[in-house]
């Protein structure tokens, strides 16, 4: 029965709800509506800063962290750091070329993720994305704890305090993210190019003076803690070469971040990944030669980058300064570019239906805030927990970032093979990318399996050499995150069938509904909610459970008064509990119920004016809710009753 | 309307629901049923176990703490502990004889609470029970704390532990108490009689020593940790006084606990207070004689008591270690008082509306289990705040006892006075106790007097001398407590005039019942919820909040083929905020509506199986609930529909 046919139709509203000014939108700005989603896109000179900033401050860890393992064997063992890092800089240059083709081919967004998606399989694609997510919340940590070190360097009575100050940073780039990417560019376009100039000047005095022959060795070294017990084995040499490999991290983060930059995106994209190599690739060697030259050791109380620059400018001068606190800044912004992917890769997942549904959403200034939230939040507990020190962090980092660059480049490179395998007229559409015949498909493969096999023999390494330091972490961890995934992938599978209208039959009208009201006496509050129900069903059953004979005693008269023609059942509960005498009496009336008979419980609550006089109540509602929403047939209504 | 005319009686049910055996059970015994409580009472020689510990453990601190303050002055200062003693003792004998007078005149269990609340009115009893509530937990961190220190002086390693142990025995008597008071007594009785066997045997051998000139002094006495700097002063004699008095608390937990006792109560509880006067009387004087014998020393490595016992048994043999043990076991029970009337006193407070109503309640076990709870969990935290300190807890302590002592004897004074004033046929009956008219009156109130006027000097004198050492909490907490019980009291007083029936109208039946359901897509729960809708009123409106444009076409087509006749509204979100579109059409409705309508929102609510799952989806039900409950004739409905 309706009363307005005319009502049928499809009514649409539009709500100029715009949400009041708060301390939020003081930290994060005024909410975005989600028509000015599109403009929020940046060009190269902005993209480098964002998207570039994890893989170029990996110099002020990278080199050093490769030393610090040589120079185990001894101070003359560190002589290797150099051909190491031509070999990691070879390396480099392979995933380039490799990622230049991802981003051609995926011009909507080719991370890791999505190219395994496509061309492997769903497993795959969990295994790459569990491996990515861990990586972004490391890189957070160890490119924080790298920043922090080069303050302590700078200033070593801040020492102590470095896990604070780690902390503070976390949440300081984590108010920037929640503002949204156009306005992170920009704050952040003018501290990376600063670094850029600093570093390279920095670069250039050092080889002028190297040439000229006037560059001088550290002058008071810090102490490396480290005794020289170990031979100088071919493992030791591996091991090293792992950690400098943590350098080359940072360069998927382009290809996850297409979407962001201006039309036409893939060649913006495409050109900024080689300009950001190009400077990477210059200032690993560079920097890797000059420490070297002047004699800079590896060690907690001093980062290298701190004894090369204080030694290029005859000590802790202006110059100094300006360096290092470029250096720390651009160290801060790399987290930035995990806060850029993390927060999309998670949406990403979820969609798919592999984490939680919530991570989709996104916040009053179009960014997905949760995720946000999320990274600082687990960054931050990592950091606690290895103490902000960037050594002890590192054999963590990079297994992901390697197994996703395997997964990755042999999804491209398989997918080459079914694109060399279509008829000229064929195409396989997917969502991102569209797959036709391309001509020059064997060299891709070639390009794109020479990538996979040789980041799949770094990982394989890194996991061999650092397992004892801490890879086996996240060799337990990636499983665990993908079995976890596919878990609720299934809940929400299962979830999306119950709740399916295919095959659905309405069911039969309900033709009684029974209402019952708890009630521990008679008061205004009773008598609305009896109120209410009354305009229910004529079927109304009052049940007061009986603890205090006395109480009893009252309600019961109080209800002949005013309980109106309705029934009032009393429970004797000679035990003092009180939800168990009315689950059984719920109980015995379910027995008898007809199919399509429902019981309404209608609960009188009252609602105090402060949030602290809950506390004073016994949450009589809550407890039912809580005990009643697992059964079949039961609906359970409050009816509030407002204190002034 | 009502189908059923002849339903209108009251029908009573009694449940049989006896509880399953739980963990809980385990613990603290079978549940009770509330027709067992009457016969939980007990007789003179178990009532003075459970109620005379407190009183009667203090021999263990009080003496000491005195000798500590007067060590400051030199050892020389020690010969004034004696006379001090006999001060307090004197003090003990005028305060048994006020509440002889008090357990006579109420039998019904006469704490300061109780008095006060009679005779001086309901400002003074808050205050009275404020200082009590804060005393009990005193006594239980004071007493466990003096317990472990007797532990770590026969075994100095397990200092490191102590707090860890003091924890751990509060946890212990936790449960003990959890299970009932007469499980207590009997469970109580043996080592409370230990105690005074070996105490009382040990002050024999001593004193016997002594008289034959064969008791030495103690070998090694510990260090004492203060250095002999302050003056002989009459201030100093007095914080030593002061903290000596810690010795007399206690001494009114028989008043307090009259109903405890077996018939006739008031003739028991009298005589077992006159037992523990002289039983502590005794004690003080002969250890505190012993002790300054033996040239005992106070210090935080070794008790006073323990180097008495060790001195007068040659060593730490085994009657050493029997009666350490007796001493710590009954100062394990001295806390246990505390149980006894802690949760008594608390719900008797909360009964006049001055604390939380649940307070009143009876667990399983017929105790209030929840002012057990509370009791431990507080009293640990200042066990862990204090370091498990005896020499830094007694500051806090005694004042609170003191406060409530004069106001007790000024209230029973008082209650003289008026009985003095009465004629022979006039009576005034209070709840638990009928006041005539006394022709003994003058001298009843002259003890009385006399008693408030001893404890309110000793109070001051205590508050000034122990102000800068912590007295000054509870200077300041003890309004801020009465304080809160006038605020709880105030809530609860507004809430009952607001829910009273007196002057009462019932309100016109509901004539119209709009129906609301906030939908996110279309699916069974949704339909489940529909189907329930239909059968409240024929006026429903589903509403969908739209934030991404698909849905909401998606949503509306499955409306058309699904929604039956009803009306479907889209709020378009521009800032994708859900609640704030709904809660404004909601606004809207409500400000056109009559009195005798009512907005129902029928909230579709799926409930899935593992409570993890409840982190995967956004909980609508929950926000809305908490948005709608302070709005005004709105309903609340959950429709749960079960997900296997």
């Amino acid at each position: 029965m309706n009363l307005n046919p005319a009502h049928t139709n499809i009514f649409e509203e539009t709500t100029d709800h715009y949400p009041k000014p708060s301390i939020q939108s003081m930290l994060i700005g005024r909410p975005l509506a989600t028509a000015d989603a599109p403009h929020q896109t940046i060009g190269k000179l902005v993209g480098l800063a964002v998207f570039s900033s994890d893989a170029m401050s990996s110099v002020a860890y990278g080199p050093q962290e490769l030393m610090f393992i040589l120079a185990a064997a001894g101070v003359g063992a560190l002589r290797l750091a150099f051909p190491l890092v031509v070999g990691i800089v070879i390396l480099l240059g392979i995933l380039i070329f490799s990622y230049e083709q991802t981003i051609h081919a995926y011009p909507n967004g080719g991370g890791a993720y999505i190219v395994a998606r496509d061309n492997l399989g769903i497993l795959p694609a969990q295994v790459a994305g569990a491996a990515l997510l861990t990586d972004y919340i490391l890189t957070v940590a160890v490119s924080i704890s790298s920043g922090v070190a080069q303050i302590t360097s700078a200033f070593p009575g801040l020492y102590p305090y470095r896990v604070e100050m780690a902390i503070a940073m976390i949440a300081f780039i984590m108010l920037i993210n929640l503002r949204g990417v156009k306005e992170s560019g920009i704050t952040f376009a003018i501290p990376t190019y600063f670094f850029l100039v600093m570093i390279f000047g920095m670069t250039a005095v050092g080889l002028a003076r190297y040439l000229s022959g006037t560059l001088g060795t550290v002058i008071n070294p810090p102490e490396m803690e480290i005794a020289i017990t170990q031979p100088l084995t071919l493992f030791l040499i591996l091991r090293a070469f792992a950690n400098g490999t943590s350098s080359v991290t940072g360069v998927e983060a382009i290809s996850n971040g297409i979407t962001a930059f201006r039309e036409p995106r893939a060649r913006n994209a495409g050109a900024t990944l080689l300009i950001m190599a190009a400077i990477l690739g210059t200032l690993l060697l560079g920097i890797t030669f000059l420490s070297l030259q002047v004699g800079a050791l590896p060690a907690e109380g001093e980062t290298v980058i701190s004894q090369l620059v204080r030694t290029v400018y005859d000590g802790r001068g202006l110059l100094y300064l300006l360096t290092i606190s470029s250096t720390t800044i651009i160290l801060v912004m790399a987290a930035n570019t995990a806060f850029a992917d993390f927060p999309r890769l998670g949406a990403l997942v979820a969609g798919d239906g592999f984490l939680p549904r919530q991570l989709t959403f996104r916040g009053s200034r179009l960014v997905y805030s949760r995720g946000i939230i999320a990274l600082a939040a687990i960054a931050s507990l990592l950091v606690i927990a290895f103490q902000a020190s960037v050594t002890n962090l590192i054999p963590l980092y990079a297994i992901g970032v390697f197994l996703s660059f395997t997964l990755s480049q042999t999804g491209m490179a398989r997918r080459w093979w079914k694109s060399g395998h279509l008829s000229a007229d064929e195409e396989v559409v997917e969502p991102g990318s569209v797959l036709t015949h391309d001509p020059g498909w064997k060299l891709k493969m070639l390009i794109n399996g020479l990538g996979a096999v040789c980041t799949a023999v770094v990982m394989i390494v890194f996991t061999v050499t650092k397992f004892n330091d801490g890879a086996w972490i996240v060799v337990l961890l990636t499983p665990a995150l993908v079995a976890m995934f596919v878990a609720i992938r299934h809940h929400y599978k299962n979830l999306a069938s119950q709740l399916s209208l295919e095959q659905h039959n309405n069911l039969a009208d309900i033709h009684r509904n029974r209402v019952i009201i708890p009630i521990s006496s008679v008061h205004r509050g009773t008598l609305a909610a009896m109120r209410f129900a009354a305009s229910l069903s004529p079927d109304i059953t009052a049940v007061h459970v009986s603890i205090d004979p006395q109480e009893t005693l009252k309600t019961e008269e109080k209800w002949n008064k005013w309980g109106g023609d309705h029934r009032l059942v009393v429970l004797h509960s000679p035990y003092r509990l009180f939800l168990e005498p009315l689950l059984e009496y719920i109980d015995k009336i379910t027995a008898v119920m007809a199919p399509n008979e429902i019981i309404t419980i209608v609960v009188p609550q009252f609602v105090p004016r402060h949030w602290w006089a809950n506390f004073l109540h016994a949450r009589t509602a809550e407890t039912l809710r809580k005990a009643l929403l697992h059964r079949k047939n039961i609906v359970i209504t409050e009816v509030p009753y407002q204190v002034e």
